[in-house]
């Protein structure tokens, strides 16, 4: 979204919530108080701030009056996770995915644009230690980060909790593992767990998943990206929920 | 590999393939026309050039006898289509990807990293118009395309005829097939066209393929990465050619 002058963009930052990615165009002639206050709002949510000539400004909101302030942004809202599970009951079926401590955005990024592709309820990420909803993921994902709900949560093993407990089978995707996902009973609500680049997953969430499950016999199955692990995963999920 | 010294960097210009990738460091205070010869190889080569302080050079190449220069590069060459197709010979099965256009370099990278981890025998892709195996799609393959035959062509119709020849059935990826992946009989060779970001399979290109499959009857398939696309596919030849 395009937002100009002063008035609009401070309303507009004020309702944008803590994750937005974005970029606050600001002419750099502009130096008064209402500007300031922008300014810190701005840097508060972590957007980025470039300071421009007019005709920058001009050429982003032609024919605007902008009054030398310009914010471009792509607002981001995670979810809460009882919403999510909520949604689950007025169905038979269902898939979700838990994404262990992924590290890199566009990774992230990709795995929503392939977890919306797939029709999933939702995605659950961990708070800390881990890539979160920004501009780079947005990007990568297609802009399917915008209809897809992202819930982030401090405690992944107790997210994990709570998801087994609205009805989940919890899989957990890793190498080692003996069952292989195509003998996987697949009926009923699934969450699918990915691990993290070259880490896999970690100790406490394998734990937690009801089963661990493993892509193919094949070692070099390892060697795919995640998010196409993901990919032939979930596919594997919804053609037997279709079917 | 990183080679130092005006000598041995000189030669391991003239020795490297023209689609590698790499970087040429020189020392910000070298400018003799030896030197200078090295430069304009580098740039006729498309390599990065970075002219940094010594001192960048010393932790580069630790102890040793640099000059000044030291060239890191990672040597890319391209496969005879002939050769790969050699190579089916001694089989009974076999799996290559012809990828129609790709543009973005990330995605290439990420398709041979694919095509790697499931053990293809090449990848075929078009001379104009479409990503080389540049810098970018070597690390985005995470070292896979250093590994794996690719084959860059400048007719690619012709290249599916030459792939017919040698006794491989031609597949064409393309959301408005009729015949569903699942329902397809993976026997023998079998090479899978996928089209570019967007803009799918080129008519010429649809025209020379035996026949046109699509992943699945949900149009929202189409809104897969090309390479998480590719990775369902290619998984589903490959357990078929496996079982």
């Amino acid at each position: 979204m395009l937002v100009y002058g002063i008035h609009a963009v401070s309303e507009a930052l004020q309702r944008l919530p803590q994750a937005s990615a974005g970029t606050l165009w600001l002419s750099a002639s502009r130096r008064e108080r209402s500007v300031q206050a922008l300014l810190e709002r701005a840097k508060a949510l972590e957007l980025r701030v470039r300071e421009v000539r007019r005709e920058k400004l001009d050429q982003l909101a032609p024919g605007a009056v902008h009054q030398g302030v310009v914010l471009e942004a792509e607002a981001f809202c995670y979810s809460e996770l009882d919403t999510v599970l909520e949604r689950a009951k007025s169905r038979n079926a269902s898939i979700i995915m838990i994404l262990d401590g992924i590290q890199d955005p566009q990774n992230l990024g990709a795995l929503l644009r392939t977890a919306s592709a797939f029709g999933l309820l939702g995605v659950i990420i961990p708070k800390d230690r881990a890539a979160s909803v920004n501009a780079t993921a947005i990007k990568a994902s297609a802009g399917a980060a915008l209809h897809l709900p992202v819930v982030r949560v401090p405690n992944l093993a107790r997210a994990i909790e709570q998801v087994q407990e609205a009805g989940y089978w919890v899989y957990g995707a890793t190498g080692d593992a003996k069952l292989r996902a195509e003998d996987c009973d697949w009926n009923g609500h699934i969450a699918l767990v990915m691990g993290a680049e070259g880490q896999g997953l970690r100790r406490l969430t394998r734990e937690r998943c009801d089963h661990l499950l493993r892509l193919d016999h094949d070692k070099r199955m390892e060697s795919l990206n995640v998010s196409v692990a993901a990919g032939i995963l979930l596919y594997l999920v919804s053609r037997a929920q279709v079917g």
